[in-house]
């Protein structure tokens, strides 16, 4: 009989072998979006439909799922790290040991086709190029989650893969709550003289710019690098070899707000402590985008932060505009179609939206995939006001659905609830942040971060993280009381 | 028992399986000297490992040498494709069955250990740095040919893995009869006037001049892409996505060189049908470079082409250079210190210094790893003449051995007397190939080339093959006499 270091040797390598298994579909998406010849799509379908069905086989190996369940026996045996690494793996495992191999494959090469159909259906601004491939996703996607849900409850259990601890229930009502408590701003805001947007930037020194202030973050460029591609994201290649890129715009806020987005992304992947089975990874979906949105919003669109940018803008374009320009442009709240280009007022709305449907298209009595566009615009028409004519503008602006990824949205706003009350607790463990973030030192608020956040990994479920760092403070009231605080002045109400 | 079609369909998914994990290599070893950030290193070393690892582990799969084993027992039952294809899937079983998975995974990491070191090295100017890993990764090396030498022969081991059908004893035959036979050619070159140089061509232009060449050349850019790296090399990435790499120079016939050399190799790959496991490969390195060494010197340094190639060098430069200063440029002889930069009459003398020193490295009493430069220098005064002072243009040069790869060598030659003959064949199934070339019509040699060599795979071996598509031609007699047809001229001799 294995005695328990021998156990732990064994579990070791089985999840070394996943770990590298995760790295290469990292590296083929990460070059399917960024490099690949645009021929070879087919092939790389082929390679991550591999990948997905070899990663299967090797999560529900035999002699893994004998070497968990042994350790599980022994977790008196255990330090806390591998009786937590046991737990979050077994629980992956758990939820893998049902779903057949032929299906994770097929989900795979789904979701290369629904990439290609979306992008497609983009160009011909129509859903119905989209809707033959999304009906099969649905169904593969209902069909997977049938696998694990529990309670027959297939949405809980889509967003418990991305957010372990968080339930459709609480998310309803939090959705609820969001939105009643930010309609007195958004009205007083909307009866208010709008600020004034900045764009007309040139393309040409963007990527320099891109790269300046990701490294200013403390992004490590040696274990990194950005590059442009149609869409920002975020993807780790190899241990701390972690990628993102950006998409260059006249906008030069949105073009910022996206590298800094996904700098937060990958502050929080480079900051993970290495070789901890089960530790090792991101605690939560929503935990991620907490990492991002923070500082996208919190420190990116803060008047500090946009004093320090004004000097890599003079470097940019020999100029910076005025700092009150910045400050405006980078806080004007308008609701809009565009989820990414979306203001943090109105930006949860998107998200609400997103939510309701995807319950709908998982509920007992669906919501049929050809009636989506319509679903989408009646919403559109009650939570933001706009009546959409064009679906690139409306149900087709996000890859998310294309490729399979139902359940991830609502982690954005548990990212902005998150990010709300961590930064209140960084206020007051860090008194001159902001005096420091105005002179560039971000160099605190990351190591703060690192302590409290990155270097725990998967060692809490997110909510109690948050809870624990934050004192257990009210979300909802720290993220209305954050936008009060920014925009009330701005908009002088 | 499974029936004879079960048993193909079986093989097929193994074989697929095996394809995807080359394909992955491919991408991770691309993304290394392309794009990987500079201290990723010994992360990307460790998933090298990891799929070197996992490829051993199921091509050694007990289901897999069952399935193989059966089909062996039932070639009667088996088109003549499927039966090719058992035969040279079972030689590169057996060839992997007798080595430890360990062992397979250490020389990846040492491959990767010995790409680092071989940087510094050149970086320090100082063999030593190399050394030590070295000496580790020639003993790993003996260790695996041990595996599966037959009769204990190390190095004809070694050359079988990349040239089947090709042994030790005939290589040191030619290289003797080519040191032979192109000693009259070089002497004459030696007392004649040097032909002139062009360089000083600016490096801004040549990445889109590379991309226009290989283009016209019939490289499918659909399914690859040209990028700048350190070294020129080809890679299959998955199916027929082939991407090659260039190295901008001020020597531009260098860089052009190149250029075509690898999409020489790009074109061979995209050309070999997929599907046919066991088939759909390349049948030997040898073929490869076959390839490869016909379009960067049969073609690429002939009259006709470089008369077409003033257009593409007009548009990238404002004017091109004369006829005449091109062809004296692209066929200058000098015996020269660099391998890759040698002309086509000194190549082979390069290549058959290594056959020697390697043959050395693996005999009965083996040359010491300590005693390679001075060994290598020894040898470069007696074939070329020259005396080397600075290891980089020495025993540095190369790559191939810090990373593992002992018996390649031999390939380029074994490339280049291939090359001549079939190039012979060419000329006579193509009366108007020269005429055509010099239009840019290059369509009608690729098709040859994809009927006659691309569209065989691995049907057959590479001699067998170059003797039937050329009417066994004397290959050494083929190579001297274009040789001399080209710079016989040029030089008045």
């Amino acid at each position: 009989m294995a005695s328990t270091t021998e156990l732990w040797e064994e579990l070791t390598t089985h999840v070394h072998g996943l770990v590298q298994l995760g790295g290469l579909q990292g590296l083929a998406a990460w070059d399917q979006q960024v490099y690949m010849p645009p021929e070879s799509g087919e092939a790389r379908g082929e390679q991550l439909a591999f990948l997905s069905g070899l990663e299967h086989e090797r999560a529900c190996a035999p002699a893994y799922v004998e070497c968990l369940a042994s350790l599980r026996e022994r977790t008196s045996e255990l330090t806390a790290d591998q009786a937590r690494g046991v737990e979050t793996l077994s629980r992956l495992q758990g939820r893998l040991l049902g779903v057949p191999r032929e299906l994770v494959e097929r989900l795979a090469r789904l979701s290369a086709k629904g990439f290609g159909a979306w992008a497609e259906a983009r160009e011909a601004g129509d859903f119905g190029v989209l809707e033959p491939v999304l009906t099969e996703i649905v169904a593969a996607v209902r069909e997977r989650a049938a696998c694990f849900a529990e309670g027959g409850d297939l949405y809980g259990a889509l967003v418990e893969v991305y957010d372990p601890g968080v339930t459709p229930a609480w998310l309803t009502a939090t959705f609820e709550r969001l939105r009643s408590e930010l309609r007195p701003l958004l009205e007083g805001i909307r009866e208010a003289a709008p600020l004034p947007a900045l764009d007309g930037f040139s393309i040409e020194p963007q990527l320099g710019l891109a790269r300046e202030v990701a490294g200013a973050l403390g992004y490590d460029l040696g274990r990194g690098r950005i590059d442009v591609a149609e869409h920002p994201f975020t993807v780790v290649v190899a241990g701390a070899d972690v990628r993102i890129t950006v998409h260059p715009a006249e906008d030069l806020m949105d073009m910022l707000g996206g590298v800094i987005h996904e700098t937060g992304h990958a502050l929080y992947e480079q900051g993970i402590p290495r070789g901890l089975p089960g530790v090792s990874f991101a605690a939560s979906t929503g935990l991620h985008e907490s990492q991002s949105r923070f500082w996208e919003n919190v420190i990116g669109r803060s008047r500090p932060f946009l004093s320090w940018l004004r000097g890599p803008l003079a470097r940019a374009y020999g100029q910076a505009p005025p700092l009150e320009a910045l400050v405006a442009a980078a806080n004007r709240v308008e609701p809009g179609f565009i989820r990414v280009a979306a203001d943090e007022v109105t930006y949860n709305l998107h998200v609400g939206l997103r939510f309701d449907l995807e319950r709908q298209l998982f509920a007992a009595s669906p919501l049929a995939v050809a009636d989506l566009p319509e679903a989408w615009n009646a919403a559109m028409a009650r939570d933001l006001g706009l009546e959409v004519t064009d679906p690139v503008k409306g149900v087709l602006q996000d890859v998310h659905w294309a490729t399979g990824a139902f359940g991830y949205f609502p982690s954005y706003t548990l990212g902005n609830l998150y990010a709300a009350s961590l930064s209140k607790a960084l206020e007051q463990a860090l008194p001159e942040m902001w005096e420091q973030i105005g002179r560039g030192e971000f160099g605190p608020v990351l190591a703060w971060l690192r302590e409290n956040v990155h270097g725990h990994g998967a060692r809490k479920e997110s909510p109690d993280l948050v809870d624990e760092v934050t004192g257990g403070r009210d979300q909802v009231a720290d993220l209305i009381d954050h936008l009060w605080a920014r925009h009330g002045a701005l908009y002088n109400l």
